[in-house]
């Protein structure tokens, strides 16, 4: 695919060369970006000052469109101060819900997900039937504790189990979007769906290179237009 | 939309009319038909002998494609007698998966079949740990009982929960087929894919009108064909 600089050949010499910027790239992104305090260490100590940082280099970038879908903004919005969030955000950040009733999805993910599920189940059973076993040693609470944790953990992690996660999978299958998310049930279905996802913890890298690429951009354009 | 009998008034008059016979109305039929005592009784005392039944009456039937999907055809086989069971079976019932990697399903199912799980999977949570605070009364074999009995009952009935279930939905819908099932879940879900179903007890007397039609249809036939 040998197309590179092929639009500088313009038969028409008398126009200037036309650079074809490309459209943004969007970007979907998931609370637990700012949240989940394993990813957002390096944007900041708090969810607010993660989402603090965030808006202040993406100010900067003319080369990404962020979105989040409202289910997922309402999820943030109960971890952060909203005071101290600039009314920046709902410029910077899209909030837009999929559009449920138009999208459809290959009918082999169903099997995925029922298959993973009725393992899920059986092993949710086999716990809660441990535990049971287990109450003329130790005291109820105590192993009411251990059941609950180990039951979460067989029936919810690395899957997708809300309908807000089910959100951000659409969305960014409608916008052919890159997914940012700490989630790994939600990485596992992107690379299911084909959407394109990215490390969590390399978000602030990503900003920063986006950052470059705009300055970079811009620098280039004002040399190149006819003045 | 006043057609009726349209197909008579041909522009050319010389040719004998024709009966446009319309194509025979696909079924698709899940085991539970000939395995659940409940729905079968009225073909037969044993799934052997209802099988045996359904093989009589639907040879009479000539506006009728009957189809199974292979994985529940072999589930139907571990319940009958194979010896008992005619070569016909082979010829009458086809036996054809859903196209998984082709068939697409709306996406706002995903969100119905994740919010009724997460709701599942609280209640077994809940019914394990009642389970677990009972043990001070009960003996742990009886409470396991229980248990399971609930579990299942909550985590199992009334959903789709195996990929025979998706198998079954998918050939319906690809087939734009009537789907014959005594399964709550799959009659819920045919609900929400707009596919044809039946009250599964309806089952031998759908059968019988068929072979009825069949017989009128075939009765006319040669009274207009031009001897």
């Amino acid at each position: 695919m040998n197309n590179e600089g092929k639009e500088h050949e313009g038969d028409d010499d008398s126009s200037p060369p036309v650079i074809l910027s490309s459209p943004p790239q969007r970007v979907v992104l998931d609370t637990s970006l700012f949240v989940n305090p394993d990813v957002r260490t390096n944007l900041g100590s708090t969810p607010t000052e993660a989402l603090e940082t965030f808006l202040f280099l993406a100010a900067q970038i003319h080369i990404l469109e962020f979105y989040m879908p409202p289910s997922i903004f309402e999820e943030l919005l109960h971890f952060v101060e909203k005071d101290r969030i600039p009314g920046d955000l709902l410029v910077i950040l899209h909030q837009k819900p999929p559009k449920r009733h138009e999208l459809k999805v290959p009918a082999f993910l169903l099997y995925e997900l029922i298959e993973d599920l009725r393992e899920r189940v059986n092993k949710g059973l086999r716990i809660a039937e441990k535990a049971v076993r287990s109450a003329e040693k130790k005291k109820p609470e105590e192993i009411i504790q251990d059941l609950r944790r180990k039951y979460r953990e067989a029936l919810r992690e690395g899957i997708i189990d809300s309908k807000e996660d089910v959100d951000l999978l659409l969305l960014a299958m409608e916008l052919d979007a890159l997914l940012i998310s700490a989630d790994q049930g939600l990485i596992l279905w992107a690379e299911k769906l084909g959407i394109q996802w990215l490390f969590p913890d390399k978000f602030k890298d990503y900003l920063m290179g986006a950052i470059k690429r705009t300055k970079l951009l811009s620098e280039k354009e004002p040399d190149q237009s006819p003045l």
